[in-house]
Parts: structure tokens; C-alpha cells; sequence
């Protein structure tokens, strides 16, 4: 059968552009799975929030590891493991990719940030990034550490968050490339797409480019797919857990002020719904068969 | 400091109810505080369908403690944890009390079905119950096993699920009374709150009734406020993984319709709710503070 | 590359017997690797002595699946996970040999006795045995589990330890067979070989038999091999972690006694012999190459 | 009842000099309260040995705090954790000192390297030391974490083993001093106790020093009393992992050896020995009493 490198690989082949939703367990990843996307983004981001935590390395390598193992045991969709910084230097990066390809993922995403790091998106955060060969190296590292050479490294450059630019940010998604990165995402928060497509039209690089829209809502994957098919993979990165949290608060006010949950059970999902996501019918056969 | 036993003992006697909501997270357990709920139902359920699986004991110990833990760090309403079965026989009771109650719950909820369980609320499932007298080893087991005497030691009957009649429910609920439990749920799946309500009217006890109306969304707080004061507790078992669920479903075929997230982004709750839930701001106090 | 399962086979079938050694921790695995032994013993047992707990299914399955997954990444032997009677039921059995599979087994062994369980040294213990063909259903349960058809599913009989006789272990050694069991483990508590050896003589199944000597240390491999070759794989089952005690005592004991460290340190490993365990030699020569 | 802090403080002014030896594992963790030392030192060292790593900040604090609950929760003696460099910068540890202190330690031990860590005591390792202020800073941080306040914050100085001199070692000292430590520890790679007597002769400062005499074995208590009562903690750092891999190495090559348990039997603990420490007896007495 294909490792899950492979059909990632394919998949943007085929597709041109491939589609990945964010998810922070296991049934968030089949619900993505269940919606047609393409891969499962799994979100340092959004397992930080499912904890409570601030997205500043706090949330380990052992609680991220264990999800990302859960959601490949669940889902049938190739996995993009967000691992951050790779939780430290490029020996913490060797260890991390020998992981998380154990566990079942096509692609990783590692970052030039400074360890510990702070999400990318908050105002006036600290936007250290490490030295440029420190980077390569730890590319260098990701590599060497796969066991299966479809597994996909993506260097992803916070260079314009950091304040930096445009051609920083083409040096470095040029060495990254150079240093045997697969894809070079390249992260902005920009309001608008502007500034990405022009990074984009300016690459003239031979691996695909991957966004993150978030902070730039307008990027449509009609718009990205006018970029001359440079870009390979659109990530939506925290759109799962802020689905979930908005229908959390509805719900949770609306019971509170009605008093009772008859209004509230109307609105989500059904106890059915969710023996079905947790596979009850299965259960049920497997009983008949084995419970003797 | 009041013990969370305590605390959650003196809100059911100035409450008259106390009203417990479902959690599966950190996240979620501090938005069922925000939104003035008493006490956090801790539930087996939830976390099952957080991974991906049926609620037949296949979820562990460790991973319910493990969350109920981090669960405990970061709310504080007291939580009522659902400790099904109790995880095997009066042993595992007496090693799951001990656990739970250093990771901090208020109350235990121990269950008269065998191990391993189904879920209560699907239709023809195996409902056995244990003996009578080996579950008043199990209250017992736990009773010994608190360190605090205020960690509420709560039995709950399966009898009327299980097919039995009222006294039989009846008779379970007050042998369960005078092994030392703290408080009594009682289970139904009809569809309306009669079955319950009769229980509740039948009850000679002198410790509360708990209630969880999942099957009979009908009974609201002012109807189980109307039967006399005999309810302490009410627990909405299943609502914050429906409400995820069903959001995350509908954000995802959004996106998957428009082919891009500015539709979704102003549905869901903002990139900026979020940092407010994970404390960014408490963050970036803390770095002025403390990084030199 | 050969799966776990197909090496154990090609193993057996090669030396005729195979010999298995306990380990609690990937150091322990990596020490069994270079004595020279055939595989892994992953013992419950052990597992519950290292968090101090009694072996009566306190420790879980995440606690004792994480420690396989860390032996499978750290030594090359095959590993023959112990999973006691499989957390349960059947379908408890369906998911853990989908989890012990993908966290890299070669074998299973699935005990016949009830859960909760005690462990069979202990004099006097409650020994309950589940009826035939629900353990039946079980091993059913664990071979249509498995992805891979080598994976070798090992039925444990714990009928002479139950006190039952001969011939009920016979039967049930035959009806585990027939169910499709690749071994047969027999238990005994006798403190000499000459129950084991009847049974043995007696057996005229076609699939080998698994011993596990710990009460009659007089079994000797050359004693096993007499047995006309019908027996397959000795477990070695408690040995590391009661070496560790015995010279953690009395290492302890000098240090106290002594008020210092110098005698001990010439009797116990070198802090040079723990880097090498860890291999620090590589961690210099990562350094070396990807530190840039 | 007294917080272990607390405990632990009591300890160093009634003995004059505490004795801690380390521990991977409840079980090694109460044979050094059997053996009659006065507090556990939860080393990282003998958790990534017990995990077969390099001590080069791979084992996450999820493993080591996990380890360290499961110690708390099986031994009387206050618990002095090595948490190395608090797992990244000031953030980190405010995080890590509310997560050790809630699992129940006693102090926690800081290191001024920077992160990630190398063993201290590899040749020719990076030792690279964080700015003096930025250190200040975590300990700052780790004393405003702390709930109880006789929670013992302990910075140790890598000065001497970084190549930096007594001066600066000192100077260092008593900078942190200054920042609210509650103790020192400093580390040393000379073979004799030269170095560190020298420290210890010219520290001027009013807090304890802590020794590690590790390379230094030469260092015995009465050596150490004679320092005046400066310093108020020795801890022997490695030798439970040290003494339980020679044992395993000598018990596995005998069994080798012999093809057989006979000889190894009676050279390690009894099976008997391993039910005492796992509470066998406990076990009965709560099987007679709450198995009904």
C-alpha cells in the first residue's frame, strides 16, 4: 500500500491544489474527512487552545504525538503535522521525525523560529527566527530522519510575520528549497492576499508554495489557483476549534437561559449522530460475532 | 481552602440544584464556566467521542484522568467525574478514588452495569447489571478509599435502563444509600420525564437524586425544582461534543461549498476569542515580566 | 522488510525453541537485545512492579501500550506483548490488537481468566477462568483483528493454575487451537517441572507450546528442547526487574551504610556504560553533522 | 498537614545535610525510602536512560512530570525534581512549577543552561550558559508560580562545568541568590572534591548549597559535614539506574550462560520480594473486605 508521503505527493499532482482542514482529535479529523478535504492539519494551535494553553510551547511533544497517533488510527485522510520549531535543535528535530512518521503522518511542518516559540498571529509578539544554516540544518535533519523518502518536509518561514522582507523572505524559501525541503510555506498576516501573491509570482523556486489563509480571509482557492499553480497545499489552520467554541457558547447560553435543553437539542447534533461518528454499528456486529 | 467536595456539598444546599454541564477539555470545561454553570460533568461519553470511539470501556484510566486533570488546572467550578463502572471491580474502585481525587474532582459517579459497559442510551444494548451486594462493596471501596470526606461519592442505577421496574430501582437506590453513597443517579431512556418523575416522587431516601435528561429534554430546572426539593443535581450529559459536532460540520461544508473561509470566518468564533480563552493576555503580561 | 510477526515464526521455526526475556522499559529491551535473547518479554507484570502497583489490571492499556510502542522504537527483537485477558471482553481484545499491532508486536498473549485479573503467583488468589467459548470468541476476536497474518496470537491457559487438572487443560488447549491460536501457553504454579512436562508429553495439538518457568527454575532449556521439539518459546518472565531490585537494594544499602558513594560506584554500571545505552556517541556525531 | 516543601525544609534544618538519591520509577522510588534516605531526586538523567534517549532534552515534561505523580503517589519522601532547564524559557517554567508543584514535589531544580540541554557530564559537550538576567528572571518566574510558598526553588549553576571559573561561579550564586533562590546547587566534572570544597569555602551567601558528587566520588557525607553546614543537600544522581543495569546485564549473560533461570534465581529478588513492594498483602485485605 502507499505511505501516506506518497498519496499526499500524488494527491497534489493530481489535484494541483490540495485542501487541508485543521483538526484536534480524532473526530474533528473524521469530520474533515467526512467533508472532502484532502489532508488533516494538525494544529499545534488548536491542540494548545483544546488544553486550555497558550500556543507557546507549553503543550509537548508526548501530548501532540499521542493525538496525531489517534487521528491516523481514525481518519483515512494524509496527515500535515504542525510540530512548531521541531521542539527544539536539529537532534530534537531527528527525534521528532522518526515520531511522527511511526505514527502515521505524510507531511511535517517545521518553522525558523526560536525556541519557545508564540503563535505567529498575536500583535507585537516576539518573531525571533534562527540563523538561515541553523535552519538548513535542521531540513537537513528532517531528511536524513525519514525512513520513507516520500515523507514531505515543509519549511515554513515566518520571515514576513517577523517583520521582514520580501526578498528575505524569497532568500530564505530559496535556501530551505536548496537544504531539501519539499514544500516552503510562507506565512503572512496581511489582511489581505496582496503580499503572498506577490511572494508567490516572485518564486522561482521548483517546489510548491503552502498558505495558511487565516489572517486573509479573501484567499479563495479559485484565487490561489490563478497564481500559476505554484501553490500545492492551502491549509484552513483554526477553523475546527472556532467552529466548535462559537456552538459551545451558543449552546451552553441557551440552555442556561432556558432553564433545560429542550430548546438547545433542536440546534446540534443528535446522540444518534454521534454513535454513528463513534462507529455503534460496528459495535453491535462485532458483538454478535465475538461476544460468545 | 474549601476542599472542591465541600464546595460542591454547600452549593447543592444553597442551590436547592446544582447544574452540572459536559466536558471533554480544557477548553470546553472553562466554557461551560463562563457560561454560570455549577460544576463540570466529566464524561465518559464526550471523551470517547472525542477519540473516535464507541463508549464500550475501550477509553482508559489514564486518558480520562489525564484530561479530567487538566481539566481541573484550568476551571475552577468543582467537577463530577464519570467514572462509569469504576474501571473493574471494588479494587480498581478503591485505586480510581484515590487517583481522581488528587486530580482534584468534587464527585465520583460509579455505575451498577459490569465492566466492560455499553452506553446507556443505545437501544438493545447488554445491560447487565452486578449484584447488588458487590456494588455496596464498590460505595463502600470508594467511601474508604476518599481522603476527603466531602468528595461525594455518588451511585448510579442502570435499573430502569436494564429493563427493571421501579421498585427494583427503588431497592437498588436504597441499598445504595446505606452502603454510604453520597447521592443516587437515576437513569432512564424514556422519552418523557414521567418515568423519572415517579421514581424521584417514590423516593423515601434522605440523600439527593441526580438527574441527567438526556432522553427527556422535557424536564427543564423548574419542573425538577417542583418535585419537592428531592433533586440535587442535574447533569446535561452530551451537549458541548453535539454542539462541536454539529458546527464543525456545518463550518466544514461551508468551506468546502465556497471554496475558501471568508464565509465561515464570520460564523465562527474569532481567531482573537480564542488567544482571550488560551490567556494571551495573561502571556504577554508575563513575558514583560519575567523575560529578561 | 518482514514484519514482527513473520520473524517470530521464521525464529521458531529455525531454532526450534526461542527465548524471550521480560523488559519494562526500552533500556531494559536494549539490555535483553544484547544478552543475546530472541525476543521480548513485554510483562504486565513488570509494568505494574516499576509504577508500584499490584498486578490486578490497575496498570492500562495506554500505560502499558506507550511502554511497548518505546521498546519496539529502541530494540530490534521481536516483542511478544502480555495482555493479560485483554482489558475486557472481545471487543476490548478487537481494539487492543489493532493498537499493540500497529505499535509494532510480534505476538499476543491473551489469558483465559476473568477481568479483572490477579496475578497467577500469588498463593490462594481468586482464579476465575471465563467460560470456553467466550475465550473462543476472544481469540476469534484477536485474529480478525489483525492486519497482518503472522501476527502470532498466543492463547495462555490458566486451567492448572485455576487448580482444574489435566485434562481440562488439554480441552482447552485444543479449543483455543481450534479457535485458532498460533501457540498454546500452559501455566503452572508446581514448583518442579513434572506437571509441565505431562502436559507437554500429553499434548497433540499441532501448534507449539509456550512456557514461562518462573516457579520451577528447574526447566532448563536443554530439559525443554527434550521435549520432542514441541515446545516453541520459553519466557523468561520476571527476571530484569528483580534484578534491578535486588542490586538497587543493596547499592542503596552501601551508600547509606558507607555515608557516600565511592565503594558503590566500583560495583554498578559506569555513568560511561549508561551514555553508551543511550547513545550519546550518535548524539555527538548528530551534533556534529546537522548543529549548524 | 505539612506541605512537602515544608517537609523538606525541616529536614535540612533538623539534619544539617540532606540525602537524596535518585529514582526513575515508583518502584525504585520506595526502595530509597526503604533505604532510609531522606528525599527522591526525580532525575531526568534516569528517566531518559529508562527510556533508552540521550539526555539531551528529548524526554518531554509530560513523561517526566508523569513520572514523577506516579512517584508522589507511592512514597512518603519529598521529591526534589530535576526539571533541567524548565523546559525553555520563563514561561515555561511558571508553567512547569504549577504543573510539579499540584503532582506534589517538594523543590524543583533549575539549570542556567540554555535549552535544549546536553548532559553535564559528556566531554567537550556544548555548555553553553544563559545571560545571568534572563536566569534571575526564571527563577523570578518559578517563585511567583509557586502556590506554597516552602516550595524550594533551587538554581543550579553550570559555571564550573561550562569552563567558567570560581569567580564566576560564584558571582552567578549569588545573583540568583538575590533573585530568590532557595538553595544552590553547583556542578562540577573534576574527579576530586577540590573544586567544589573551594566553592563551598568561599560562598558567602545565606542559602544552602546542594551537591551532585557524581564525578567526585571521594566527596562522603563527613566530608561534607565538615564544610562548615553550608551545605544542606547531597544528591546521589545516578546510581539507582546504574546499579539496575549492571544487574540486568549480569542476570541476563548468566541465564545465557546457563540456559536456564536456576542459577539467576538465586542471586535477585524473590518473586515474593516484588509482590511485598508492589502491596500484595494490601491486596488481600482489600479483596476479603470490599469483594462481595
Amino acid at each position: 500500500m502507499d505511505t501516506p508521503g506518497k498519496r499526499l505527493r500524488q494527491l497534489i499532482r493530481q489535484e494541483g491544489l490540495a485542501r487541508a482542514m485543521s483538526a484536534h482529535s480524532p473526530l474533528s479529523a473524521k469530520l474533515v474527512e467526512e467533508a472532502g478535504f484532502d489532508a488533516i492539519w494538525a494544529s499545534g494551535f488548536e491542540l494548545s487552545a483544546l488544553y486550555g494553553l497558550p500556543d507557546v510551547s507549553l503543550v509537548t511533544m508526548t501530548q501532540h504525538l499521542d493525538m496525531v497517533r489517534a487521528m491516523a488510527g481514525h481518519c483515512g485522510l494524509p496527515i500535515v503535522a504542525d510540530i512548531d520549531t521541531g521542539f527544539g535543535n536539529a537532534l530534537n528535530v531527528l527525534y521528532a521525525v522518526r515520531e511522527y512518521e511511526k505514527a502515521g503522518v505524510a507531511a511535517l511542518v517545521i518553522e525558523d523560529k526560536t525556541f519557545p516559540k508564540v503563535t505567529s498571529l498575536i500583535a507585537e509578539g516576539r518573531q525571533d527566527l534562527v540563523r538561515l544554516e541553523e535552519f538548513q540544518g535542521k531540513i537537513d535533519a528532517a531528511r536524513s530522519a525519514r525512513a520513507d523518502a516520500d515523507l514531505m518536509i515543509i519549511a515554513r518561514t515566518e520571515a514576513l510575520i517577523a517583520g521582514l522582507d520580501q526578498d528575505e523572505a524569497l532568500r530564505r524559501a530559496r535556501a530551505y528549497e536548496e537544504a531539501g525541503a519539499d514544500m516552503i510555506l510562507v506565512h503572512s498576516k496581511q489582511k489581505t492576499p496582496d503580499e503572498i501573491e506577490a511572494f508567490v509570482r516572485a518564486w522561482k523556486g521548483s517546489v510548491p508554495i503552502v498558505l495558511v489563509p487565516t489572517a486573509y480571509p479573501a484567499m479563495t482557492e479559485k484565487r490561489i489557483r490563478a497564481l500559476d499553480g505554484k501553490v500545492g497545499l492551502v491549509i484552513y489552520g483554526n477553523h475546527a476549534i472556532r467552529a466548535a467554541v462559537g456552538a459551545m457558547q451558543k449552546t451552553f447560553a441557551m440552555i442556561r437561559a432556558e432553564g433545560g435543553i429542550e430548546g438547545a437539542d433542536r440546534e446540534i447534533a443528535t446522540v444518534e449522530e454521534i454513535f454513528r461518528l463513534q462507529g455503534m454499528d460496528r459495535v453491535k456486529a462485532d458483538e454478535k460475532r465475538f461476544l460468545k
